[in-house]
């Protein structure tokens, strides 16, 4: 059984090319737009006249804006089910993969009514780094986190470095659930 | 009365010139070496040789190497009562003055053993960043945080924008001790 | 008469879309893969199985690395003629639109067997930076350059803050053909 | 005897600290202030009231606004003897050492009468570049060039990987030479 079914989550699917858009959201519960996909206008029109929710990641050299203006064209096509997902920019920094630009989800707030969830995994890149990010994306006020979880992080295809296993994603749920808690915030 | 002996903090002060460290050295309780003077190592060598403990600003420009061979500077002329402050770097993103890099936290404490704190007013540089971010430092397990409160931040000579009043930085101080009492932190 | 007659030119025509290779490919001398989508692995593989020459843009926020890899993509699908076209990366400077990274030329030479050429147009945005940039390019050893040229650049639809007039690239192309004539390049 | 007198150049002197800028100036024809002391106001100021020429490096993170400004410093204390020197700035590609911006250079000539000089030797980092960036610096309209040369660069205490022979340094000037020729450049 996938760590998805066990912890009762939806099947989220990327689509890579217009072509396969159709195929892709008549399997999927959620259509994924990849980080190095954000600017392909083919694709974003494409999901936009779909009746699935869309997650729109951030493009790892986009700006707020560009990003903003690439879910434009997603919703402009008539779907309005948008989630966008912060996964890190690319800086001077390689200490870690990727910086995750925290600040965004207040500046997304303030700019937009979508809701802007914050993938602590991709950005950081190390299993370590998981839990302390996930921990700073509830106190910045995000609307949710997507963490990689795989059974036997080693042996996985691809992203085993920064995957948790299934127990240690249920302990960061629980210290998630008691800051949201502090904060009002539901979970 | 200023906001800093109101709620009973130290007088830091920061020092711009290896001439001037030995007076500054002598009033303050802690000496601040700015962003600008990360890598002036005449200054870093002068500020290792005083009695008092120094907070050593991150460039916004400079990597974590870089920074805690700047840490070295001081520490090996003597000095070993070092606080690092993170306070954003330059990115691509301009919506945001600099991009937090709440990532460093985390990579700093598996690197060294100084303690790492977080500046959320000057990497914003917006009023309304400041409690979002300090509470994403928290999640984070930063070991403390600065922020920039003003009893009339319009009227403020500088950094007036980015500046909470009394009443609102109490109203910080509460949530941030609540998830840190979730954390298991002291405060 | 459009400028690419005047000047005896070929036909580059942009691909967006997967879905639309085939029919870019009938009708244009060299198919292009604009800068936001060096990383459309889809459109990538469709050109790589067309029959005419790809000229391939750096994507603004890609490593040399990311790019040869792009054009590795079209490569092994058969497709074997493919230009490369340096046009300025994404950076903290905002002064001009990208920053031209000329030092990308004798670093891709040494990596790879393919053509590379310098775009002083939209690398700087400014039609008083192309002159010197192109002269750039010269001396620091392209295989060629690309300018925008237009009769009437205030009335362009795109671009015209960058364009030539067809007598500025006439007079740009003189001492351009004079500096490669200095360096034994043939023009 | 070192390259420097076989070639009648000027003894350039790198000043770090404010208290040494009199001893420094005493001594060099040049005054020079490095790329991690571009924001050093202290020694900036202190430099400025010497009578002999300054070379003032652009931080490797420094903005053409911000390097105007410290030249500025410098330039209201009385010293208006500044050469500008563009070395590399910091980018997300670690191809090369830093990211030549070549754009700078007709940038600076619209926004400032100082004149503006390109070092291809720090900015690459290494000795092939060398040669192709110092063409690219003449193509482009700089003022002059300063090139590392080192009559044994294994040997050479710092720097070795980007010097140049005096031999390669002499095939270099012919080069440059008569490009500049071309352009209608004095040498």
């Amino acid at each position: 059984m996938e760590a998805r079914e066990q912890f009762g989550l939806p099947f989220v699917a990327e689509v890579l090319d217009s072509r396969d858009v159709g195929l892709v959201s008549s399997y999927a519960d959620i259509i994924r737009i990849g980080t190095r996909n954000m600017s392909n206008y083919a694709l974003l029109a494409e999901v936009g006249r779909q009746p699935k929710p869309v997650m729109l990641k951030r493009g790892f050299t986009a700006t707020l804006e560009e990003w903003l203006n690439a879910a434009e064209y997603i919703y402009k096509e008539g779907n309005h089910q948008i989630i966008l997902m912060e996964r890190g920019i690319r800086t001077f920094e390689t200490a870690s993969r990727n910086t995750l630009d925290i600040t965004a989800v207040p500046l997304v707030k303030a700019m937009s009514h979508l809701p802007i969830m914050v993938d602590p995994s991709h950005s950081g890149g190390k299993r370590e780094l998981v839990a302390p990010l996930a921990r700073a994306a509830v106190g910045v006020g995000a609307d949710g986190i997507m963490v990689d979880v795989h059974p036997s992080p080693d042996t996985a295809k691809v992203d085993g470095a920064q995957a948790l296993l299934p127990s240690e994603f249920a302990d960061l749920m629980e210290s998630v659930k008691a800051l949201a808690g502090v904060l009002g915030l539901k979970t």
